[in-house]
């Protein structure tokens, strides 16, 4: 695989002032050409680039340079590179024709260093300002020398550099799956990836409400193998093909079906609200939800018998479908679901952190509900996972699935 | 000057997946410092780092390694920063303790690792996450090594390693305030900071529900006299000293006066009640809340009565009055306020995005209602923005102030 460097000069940069966006451009749209980023670097304009420069060059692979091209005494970028390739800084007529147009009258002095690049390489147009880019080098080690700001460098990278980079290595794109994981730990995730697919190349990415999972490496067909078995190990629609939310599965089915849903949430207390209404239109299938925290807002607002309460106590299957029967009646969406369970940091009424039961309802359908164990990895992990749990499972419920069985089988939760 | 650098490794770095945020915090922190930023490098999860620190640990200085601190295999930078100062790893007896608390159950196997630091070094907390940082090396060269993600890294740094260098260098503590601002825009603020305090040192750091501002420079009565300007201009309760979110301060009111409290959101979807219900022990003063997302739900659950629809639409301080005694009456808390408006991106009942109204009902008092216009910066921050303000005038309203005169004060909202 080729390898690239990236060296991002600016005084601005190391003291804080801006942002550095160069290296996220450029890593990810090499990376997308399959090539590996080795580093980036972010250097004053001090001339440190020198030694940065000469080590890279000993090494075989693309070295890209932003920052450090303007007519001022402290940008010494051109010169360095044409030092590191032991060549003479000449005057480009082009260039000096270029920049005659760009500057008119203004056109001479400091300003016509613009115009200098190392013997023997060629020039990209700069559209947004005077310094024009340059790229040369041997064939093992190539340097690209873009401006630094980034309205200048960002056209340039992506009209010129990719396509010269491209040309360069003839090289196909990389062949890599994206998986969107939900309910399990990243680590249990990437031990599961070693078991089930030894010889991948996997990377894995937490969210807040999922792990997204990447693989390459192998055939498709080794691959597709690898993640069934992974799929199969932690239980049904815990790893679906994309770059999805589990909210997503359930909006695109509600919207497919016309349907409108609801929800009563204790532990949860407002996420799965906040994400059923984050995009906009939502109101075209989320019709509201009962935040009952409180027993007595249970009862009052949703219904639940309170005898049920005293018998079965609030975090309860028994509790979950009384709750999602209710918060149906009262907001009269076409399905509903519910969530009670314990987020902690304590226990609740016996049941142990992390013990979260769940409600499905609909005006045609029986009522369903479960009770399972999440992992405690603290009260804002398990209010996000019972929320994500809550999602597939009321994505199952509507496509007329036993929602017990399902959730019974999920491992590593 | 002291000299620092800093590592940032993460594969989801050099792939481009996600930006980089430590190297703008650390390089503007150390700088203000007076400390002299030598270079900041992105490395892959690949024990690249190996080579780059061996280097820099040859010159005096500081040097920050984020990243590569996890439990999974990939994670190899605890024991290359022991190498470099060759030190054997050791178990940390508090860190063994800290994660048996922290991940109960589930600790064991690869997590261990993390408890592990080279001989000799210090470790540095870790508040929001498993793995601590930790710090050690020569009289000439020290590494502080914390973990990649941003919302552990950030705290840590700030209020451990910042201490750490001055303490090191002999830098005195720097006499800098604290204050928490709501809703205002951080372009806005700055240059408020400019307008009413141009000679001091401001800096302000955006978070999801408020931005934190501080000053230094200058006298404290210099200081008080800017921020005072600042809130003057802004109106009441918008900025507050110290580290706080608004809903702490609603918080501390409840528990101070044991009250309970209950909302009605509409275009805030769960945001408010997510909020509400965040903290262990919530259940001492949130009720719950109504997401009455549709009208029917308003007027079903809520019992808002639809001539009032009719004649105000839902958008109107008569309907959010409506609601706020709904979810009271619903409830039975003994405070409610609401939130209905138009987070966008479209208008609606002709209103436009960002119109937002809240009201205000207790027991014994008078219900009260009030209409805003907030700045259009998209969806989500329409929605935070609404239940901030909801909060801080929930807080106005049960230490009996007038509401409607407060936020009609309130500018760059």
């Amino acid at each position: 695989m080729t390898e690239a460097s990236l060296i991002v000069i600016g005084t601005e940069l190391t003291r804080g002032i801006i942002q550095d966006k160069h290296t996220q451009l450029v890593s990810r749209e090499l990376t997308r050409l399959g090539i590996h980023m080795r580093s980036s670097v972010v250097l004053p304009d001090d001339g440190s680039v020198d030694a940065v420069l000469s080590s890279l060059v000993k090494r075989k692979g693309i070295i890209i340079v932003t920052g450090g091209l303007g007519p001022t005494q402290d940008d010494l970028t051109r010169s360095i590179i044409a030092k590191a390739f032991s060549r003479k800084l000449v005057e480009d007529p082009e260039s000096v024709e270029f920049l005659k147009k760009r500057l008119g009258e203004r056109f001479g002095g400091s300003n016509i260093k613009q115009a200098y690049i190392p013997e023997g390489f060629d020039t990209i147009p700069n559209e947004n300002g005077t310094a024009p880019g340059f790229y040369g080098g041997t064939e093992e080690v190539k340097v690209i020398a873009l401006p630094g700001p980034p309205r200048e460098m960002e056209p340039m990278f992506t009209t010129y550099v990719l396509p010269l980079i491209r040309k360069w290595l003839d090289i196909p794109e990389e062949e890599r799956d994206e998986y969107s994981s939900f309910i399990t730990g990243e680590s249990k995730l990437e031990d599961l990836c070693e078991l089930f697919g030894p010889g991948l190349d996997w990377g894995t990415r937490f969210q807040d409400y999922r792990i997204s999972l990447y693989v390459s490496g192998g055939s498709k067909e080794v691959r597709d193998r690898a993640v069934q078995g992974i799929s199969g190990e932690v239980g049904k629609y815990r790893i679906v093909e994309g770059n999805l939310e589990a909210i997503d599965i359930l909006r695109k089915t509600l919207l497919e079906r016309n349907m409108t849903i609801s929800c009563a949430e204790s532990c949860s207390g407002g996420v799965a609200s906040d994400l059923l209404s984050e995009k906009p239109g939502s109101s075209r299938y989320f019709s509201g939800s009962v935040v009952s925290y409180s027993p007595e807002v249970k009862m009052r607002v949703l219904g639940v018998p309170e005898t049920l309460i005293s018998e079965y106590g609030t975090i309860s299957v028994e509790c979950a479908k009384a709750m999602a029967e209710g918060v149906l009646k009262a907001t009269g969406s076409d399905v509903a679901f519910s969530i009670t369970g314990v987020a902690g940091p304590d226990e609740s009424e016996g049941k142990k952190v992390g013990t979260v039961a769940f409600g499905f309802a609909s005006g045609n359908g029986e009522t369903q509900g479960v009770m399972v164990k999440l992992s405690t990895w603290g009260r804002l992990s398990i209010r996000r996972r019972a929320s994500v749990a809550a999602f597939l499972l009321a994505n199952s419920y509507i496509n007329g699935e036993d929602v017990e069985s399902i959730a019974k089988e999920w491992k590593w939760i």
